[in-house]
């Protein structure tokens, strides 16, 4: 089994790789006909396969096992944020959450909101990387922007959390979640939610919740939120 | 109270500010005498003091109140790691620990290292930016880079902990950290610890450790150590 995986959502369908994929199998690795690699296609299937030609640009593979691997979590982690003006703090969320685990990610459009857009394929692309770097099988879904209270009136089932700084009343993250619960969690811009959007979310059920004492970065708080879900599922209660 | 708090060790000795937060003080946040700013020496204390010579050079200030604020978790966090390559993946490592909370970090010079020396300045005065950034009092402490046989020789009084991907038996942190207990963890390069470094640490009296189940890059690991043993630091036993 190679080192990394390589990623192609349609490998059932059609056995040559992309011409990204080739390039880096034949210019980057170097592969020859009748070498192995495994290939991913994102949805938790995982193909050992061989090179039956070494094309830089349309490699063409042969199956030869196929496995389902499903991700390493047992629950449904959803992070919904406000894009940093910075783009590579957001780049930078992605990547990590990718690696650590996450199932959705939504970009939302708030008040206080510094970015209006984000490069989703730039992001989708990073997030291929790192599930292929960590050795994933899933790769998460990445969502189009979507305003605020659009997105807070729409269906989840499970937990639904809010995080900001306003010195109201609210329960640390680590006090409130239960190892095993789906859970979305939002994650303000870098100008805080405004107090209205705390209220309508409460209202739409949404608990509001701190991360702690020191006052986070946006794609900080949004990582830390991502990994304490990790952490108090890998508790044995 | 001003917003982000300012930094300068020596308020007490000298009411100038430097040059680099007096440029800032003026041309950055347009302040003007008599305007109020809260100030940290990094050492715990906050000052709130008053603007008395709003000079873009060298700001004149005078404290008229003073307080001890220690940092807001009760153990002490020393991660040593292997820095990576790409000098952005630890500066931003630097960052996020500081934000989140870390006392020390040691960079290693391991058997497999890619790189063999690190920016201290730089990464010394992005530390200081998080930590203004993030509202605390404490600067973390980074120590000169040194060679790992040399670094695990040292005493700690805590537990060590030694983070590797080789598939021998170890225990997640979260299975074996208990809450309170000061903690040094090392976290490898790229090619990870060698066998030997991991064999010799363990002699050192370093816990064998993994992170969980996806492969994680050095920085993300790191990041993942550090904010592991927070989650578990906040959890109500």
């Amino acid at each position: 089994m190679s080192d990394t995986f390589f990623y192609y959502p349609d490998i059932r369908e059609n056995s040559q790789l992309s011409e990204e994929e080739s390039r880096h199998c034949i210019k980057v690795l170097r592969m020859k006909e009748g070498d192995r690699l495994t290939i991913t296609d994102g949805k938790g299937f995982l193909y050992d396969c061989i090179l039956v030609e070494a094309h830089p640009k349309h490699c063409m593979v042969s199956i030869e096992t196929e496995n389902f691997r499903d991700k390493s979590w047992n629950f449904n982690l959803h992070i919904a944020f406000a894009p940093t003006k910075n783009m590579e703090r957001n780049e930078w969320f992605v990547e990590k959450a990718t690696e650590i685990g996450v199932d959705e990610i939504t970009p939302l459009l708030c008040r206080f909101s510094e970015r209006k857009e984000v490069k989703s394929e730039r992001l989708r692309k990073i997030m291929v990387s790192a599930m292929k770097q960590s050795r994933q099988t899933v790769l998460p879904c990445l969502n189009e922007t979507i305003p605020f209270h659009e997105f807070i009136s729409m269906p989840f089932s499970g937990r639904k959390f809010i995080a900001h700084c306003y010195p109201t009343e609210k329960k640390r993250l680590t006090q409130t979640y239960k190892k095993g619960e789906d859970a979305l969690l939002l994650i303000g811009p870098e100008g805080d939610f405004s107090e209205e959007e705390v209220q309508k979310a409460i209202e739409k059920g949404f608990q509001p919740i701190s991360l702690g004492e020191n006052r986070l970065r946006t794609e900080t708080a949004c990582l830390v939120a991502c990994h304490t879900v990790h952490v108090l599922n890998q508790l044995e209660l």
